[in-house]
């Protein structure tokens, strides 16, 4: 019932095919999954047309018991036949044999949609999903920054970057704005307060940078002699426009707009004043520290509890000390605590003022742009009977970041309480 | 000259063979090229018995004409043929195709090793490696964590781990102790400050980490549903020995001793001292804080100038505020400073005691363990005529692991400084 209105109803359902998963983790026999198969496939078409169907564990799988399960599958009305490398296993020209493979043999394959969805534990799975691409399949299941499972799943950017670089031997369109890849990757590495390496492809920060000198002696000849694609094909784009100390509303509005930000006029204004704050503190402002802070205020929109004021005491001498003003509800309420290191004491303090058990599996800091008057962000995650929130906050002093990422956190954790709470009630 | 005394001496010389870059780059004309190939063999040959060639962009190389500096390679005495995916454009059947021309084509190409050199732009270095060994090569070059131009090279782990894990399609040997992977990871993270991803394959903080119920289910059931190789193998291994306050030297030198690390009496001695002061601040210590803090100390050793104490007071209202006590030479110096921030305060005041006009290309912070009681670990990168260096530090507060790093970094440029000293005055 929960799809019942979605423009595009589809259900997933899976079981796992191979000996290992079918002994230990099901404890079934390979009839009873294959009856199991039959069964889910034919619930989930009862109440919707698009269901897709994964045999997990598929590149573990035992060849004719999977062309079994995917029969039984395509017989029961799935339209989409998805085939996992859950444990990351496979390498690029076995899995295209398994894909060619199932549609050569399974009755009906030419009806239905091959999936590939390749885990990266070997560091293959956009070798792989591209090799299930050649032998037939038409979805790829991929995350941005390649985020899953363990070393996570095939990255999407590039996967993506891949087809339209080589399209001379991956003849494939794909349908994605390219340019939106970097804004991508920069919010869900936000969200997700997963940092991205360096030398990431596609989305680090050096996967465009060309620092040995043969290198850029050949870049500054003919950049084709070291880029086989731009940094601005995926949104990646040197700003015309530098900010500092003298820009005005007007170039801090049309500097937001070339940066795709659409603000009210009320977080225009508050993003405007934390800019020339910001400015008299950072002799350059980047599109960096301008996302930060946008970003940041966008997050502190409309939020219960807010950081007034912050000093703190740090150094070798211990204990560190802080002592804190917010605003909760719009009452102001000051406390003064210590800690094991200044961040610590920062925390203690806000917990004083707002008591709760949340406990804290993620403290990160990142320098947003270069040098020591940089901004830092901050991500602080905190979890609650199961639920996790990640609150973030960007200043040129860590503490005060530290502080506007808890606080921001602790605001995510109360909606969330206000949300669950009814929930609760009901079932009790 | 300069490998006369090597053990196994061997000269790598190479020119790019690719259209794009024989015109743009290197403004020759093929036959020249080909001429260059014979010349600088040759005279590699006369130094050393083991000479490695490259055709740089081979990938993008026209493929009778590479066949042809190939087999001049060769015929100058090459022993080792390297055939580099300079820009990452490669796929798979693609390199493996090409690997296989070579050595079906070329004369005297049974003689010689084929090697791989592949970047990971389109994120297949690892794959293009392995198709290349598959087609023939016997060498794969590759780098730890993946590090190298752009978006790096095939990551040396994820090569080493498929060959092994994958034993039954790719039966070749690499003679590493696997188990040495995880601490090469991390001391080279370290030493350049290129943070190693949660989600990257072998080496990542989340590569061994089961997080969704269903996997964590099957993990519990069997380990072999969700694992196709264990943490072990690697190096990661949990420790049976947990420290606290009241863990005494014997159990410290155990632990270090199950650590791997070989400490003299009085660097044990000092790590000792900071393990119980940080006892005292930190309830848990983990594995990674005692490594952050004997790394910390061995990189302290024999250093000119040392923290002696540090007070920073920080927040919301700025300036922010750092008075410091610095061991020069032996002797004591104290500088209060105001900055941006308090780290810029706390580096200004630093710079007040050793002037110096190096840039700070990177200042990044890591928490070492979670929780706000956790070491932060920071690593601050100078840069004075184009020489850098890259200091860390570690302490529960972030601060204080500044000051550190930053010291260290000038401990480092200014061992560099006194090693480059005598050079220029020989030139001059």
């Amino acid at each position: 019932d929960a799809v019942r209105h979605a423009k595009r109803p589809r259900i997933h359902t899976f079981i796992s095919t191979s000996p290992v998963h079918m002994k230990y983790k099901l404890q079934m026999e390979p009839e009873a999954v294959l009856e199991a198969v039959t069964a889910s496939v034919t619930r989930a078409r009862n109440h919707v047309e698009d269901v897709e169907w994964s045999a997990e564990d598929a590149t573990r799988t035992e060849h004719d018991f999977l062309c079994r399960c995917v029969e039984a599958a395509i017989k029961a009305g799935a339209t989409t036949i998805n085939i996992p490398d859950t444990v990351g296993y496979t390498v690029p020209e076995e899995y295209h044999a398994l894909i060619a493979m199932l549609i050569e043999r399974v009755p009906g394959a030419d009806e239905v949609i091959f999936s590939t969805h390749c885990h990266n534990d070997l560091g293959m799975a956009v070798a792989n999903s591209l090799a299930g691409v050649r032998a037939g399949a038409r979805q790829i299941e991929c995350t941005i920054n390649g985020l899953g499972e363990r070393a996570g799943n095939a990255a999407l950017e590039e996967v993506v970057m891949a087809i339209k670089t080589r399209n001379d031997v991956l003849p494939y369109t794909t349908g994605i704005d390219t340019t939106m890849i970097m804004r991508a990757s920069k919010l869900v590495a936000g969200v997700t307060a997963f940092p991205v390496q360096y030398n990431k492809a596609i989305v680090g920060k050096n996967a465009f940078a060309h620092e040995s000198g043969i290198h850029q002696d050949g870049m500054l000849k003919n950049n084709q002699t070291y880029e086989i694609m731009t940094p601005e094909s995926v949104g990646l784009v040197e700003s015309a426009l530098v900010m500092g100390k003298h820009s005005g509303r007007h170039a801090f509005r049309e500097k937001l707009k070339e940066m795709g930000y659409e603000l009210g006029e009320n977080a225009f204004q508050d993003a405007f004043a934390r800019f020339k704050d910001l400015a008299d503190k950072k002799k350059h402002i980047f599109d960096e520290d301008i996302e930060a802070l946008v970003d940041d205020e966008m997050a502190q929109a409309d939020e219960h509890i807010k950081l007034v004021a912050l000093t703190v005491i740090a150094g070798s001498g211990g204990p560190q000390k802080a002592t804190i003003t917010l605003d909760v509800g719009g009452r102001h309420e000051t406390r003064e605590a210590t800690g094991d290191g200044p961040v610590d004491a920062t925390f203690n303090a806000i917990k004083a003022i707002v008591p709760h058990e949340a406990k804290l599996p993620l403290y990160q800091v990142h320098a947003v742009t270069e040098g020591t008057d940089a901004q830092a962000e901050v991500s602080v995650r905190l979890e609650e009977d199961g639920k996790t929130v990640t609150g973030r906050g960007a200043d040129t002093d860590t503490m005060v970041a530290s502080a506007r990422a808890y606080v921001s956190a602790l605001n995510k954790l109360m909606t969330k309480r206000q949300k669950t709470a009814p929930e609760k009630m009901a079932a009790s």
